[in-house]
């Protein structure tokens, strides 16, 4: 099978938004198997939007379109789709209840005769029910190919690409009825060796595996199909522990979820709770932590050495340097009276120390610098968060980044 | 002029990265008021991009493509646009000449044969050599329209159109030589209270005046074209003492500059300095000021009252509300012993109240919160900033926010 994706809005061609939705649907596509050769984005212009309609038909199997829905007269993808396909369009009364219901809780006068216009749809079509706004969406199955007609809202139609859109690809997909997707969120390692790593399973084609990198960490991205949800889970699960064995406690989690809140899970875990003090992260790191209240008591944040020990009073400590950084996560440790201190400090040029001061003692590591913009303090600031993980996890040894 | 952009990778096409390329050379077509009706995407695939090169030379007269002009076999747009012309690939001596002087630098044995590719381009073309990177960009004049082929690294494709594209563009659109842009930055004012004072402005066709939003703050672009640049300049200006007539002291910069770096800038020329504690807010004011270490002496980041409490040995103090965020803002600004103590306090629930300290008193104002998300935080930073660079420039009375 093969798609085309079709987004329209005046607003693409005017540059003044990036267009995620075509990024979410190839990625969902990708997901499925379905192969994408063509994107192509168009305005509010009913001519044009029938223009490329008709060439990606040409092309291809399925099309998926995102915008143009809505209410006002700008909104001409239905009647570019009707056009298209030959169709007229015709009442759904059962949507025009549901736009009724939806505008009688807002009041008697917020409907107007705008809105009864999103009830009409091409005569024929499968309409998708549209619980997360007023636009319904819907599929028309043309001799020529199926086109797929979704909101522009990113939330709805996310909402309504997995709850409608994947299954009913996937059904008609045949034999490919059930599919798993699994992320493993890794830090620390580069995504080239976590690519060494698995080279091998990243040739495979049933389950995929992929990988995407962001700053300081790497997804690995396990895409299964099967003709039940049972085997493509087990297709899964059998790819996970390969990588898990070959990965090891470079993996934090699975699913969208943040080191952080991991770090917080693990705190809370064993009654412990951090404090911090930061220079060359600049407050990134307690703005990570700090989404998680009951882990993190409080950090200071100062351009240099001297703006954390003013504050904390401390003597003397010639920084930078690693005693520094020791003295700084003791500090903050017992000012604010918790089991872990984390201290990232470093001068200008100097790479950065970092050091965590538990009851146990404390542990130090130099890092690299990748510079005190913002992505080298989201990376550095990853750093510093996967040797506290590994310290709670008592893992430390394995240290490999 | 009719222009299309198409951009290729097969990342794009998995949805791995935003195209984020497509969303920038729109917004440049836009400023230089050159229509644009469609943009495509296409993997790196000879036929596919030529096949896609073909559809859009019939609709427009000039396409930009960005990806594709690297070294490996993957890069094939070179290729696609020398079949597309009927131009076969030819070298160019003096391409060959920058990229070995290239790599020489780094080492005798770094460059390959691949690299050689690089320096074949359709013949009759006209080459823009890039300064930033080893791609050479190209410009095709067909007789079928002009071919403008970018690379597709973010930084090397915007370096390159800024100084070979938009100039190329403005002398082909003839009598239109110049081209002047003005960004007016505004903080606070809500978007539509903007559009509503400059509306009439917004419908000018040379300037145009456009708006963007992000959360809190929302620029005011002004573009103008005229035969000469003193022209345009001129006729910027006058837009731009219209609008500042209307919005006042609402505009903070013009240009790519942030509202902490004009803070920055007032704290420095007025010789004071800034200390902060922030509980809704999770780090993000520190996050912001600590890019600017000689106007920032430090701050304190915790989940709530009681966490700055207990680092800066403060008495009991009723917390939340207005007496709490004097306090902090009076403690931090003596701790660290600097002109201006800034706090952001507000238990959940509660709208969080902004307290600046200075020696002449302490300035307090009660924000509705938008919630503790990263937009809410982010949102409520600004606001705080906000509230600062009035005081800073003594318009508090005209806070309109």
């Amino acid at each position: 099978m093969r798609a085309e994706i079709v987004t329209t809005g005046t607003e693409l061609l005017l540059g003044q938004i990036d267009d995620t939705n075509a990024t979410y649907l190839a990625r969902q596509l990708h997901d499925l198997g379905i192969d994408l050769f063509f994107r192509s984005t168009v305005g509010d212009n009913e001519a044009r939007i029938a223009q490329i309609l008709e060439q990606a038909l040409a092309r291809a199997d399925v099309i998926i379109t995102t915008g143009g829905l809505g209410p006002t007269v700008d909104d001409v993808t239905r009647d570019a789709v009707a056009r298209v396909t030959g169709r007229p369009l015709v009442l759904f009364p059962d949507l025009l209840a549901q736009i009724e219901a939806f505008f009688a809780r807002l009041g008697p006068t917020a409907m107007t005769d705008n809105n009864r216009r999103q009830a009409y749809l091409p005569e024929g079509c499968i309409p998708i029910e549209n619980p997360v706004g007023t636009a319904p969406a819907f599929i028309v199955e043309d001799e020529r190919g199926t086109i797929i007609t979704l909101p522009g809202v990113p939330r709805e139609m996310r909402y309504l690409t997995e709850h409608a859109v994947v299954p009913y690809l996937l059904s008609r997909l045949g034999q490919r009825e059930a599919m798993v997707t699994r992320v493993l969120r890794t830090v620390a390692l580069g995504e080239s060796r976590i690519d060494q790593l698995i080279a091998d399973l990243e040739t495979s084609s049933n389950p995929t595996v992929g990988l995407s990198a962001h700053l300081g960490q790497t997804d690995v991205r396990i895409v299964a199909k099967a003709p039940t949800l049972e085997e493509a889970e087990s297709l899964v699960a059998d790819f996970e522990a390969k990588i898990r064995e070959r990965l090891g406690a470079v993996i934090y989690a699975t699913g969208d979820v943040t080191v952080e809140a991991v770090i917080a899970d693990l705190l809370q875990a064993q009654g412990a709770r951090l404090a911090m003090a930061e220079t060359v992260t600049g407050g990134q790191l307690s703005q990570r932590m700090s989404f998680y209240s009951q882990a993190f008591a409080g950090s200071l944040v100062a351009p240099d050495y001297a703006g954390l020990q003013a504050l904390l009073g401390l003597g003397d400590v010639p920084a930078p340097g690693e005693s520094a950084a020791v003295k700084m996560a003791e500090a903050v440790r017992d000012t604010w009276q918790v089991s872990h201190g984390l201290a990232v400090l470093g001068e200008e040029d100097e790479a950065p120390w970092v050091a965590i001061a538990t009851a146990e003692g404390t542990v130090t590591r130099q890092f690299l610098s990748r510079g005190r913009g913002h992505r080298g303090r989201v990376w550095m600031s990853t750093q510093a968060l996967e040797l506290l993980r590994r310290l709670l996890l008592n893992v430390i040894e394995d240290w490999v980044g």
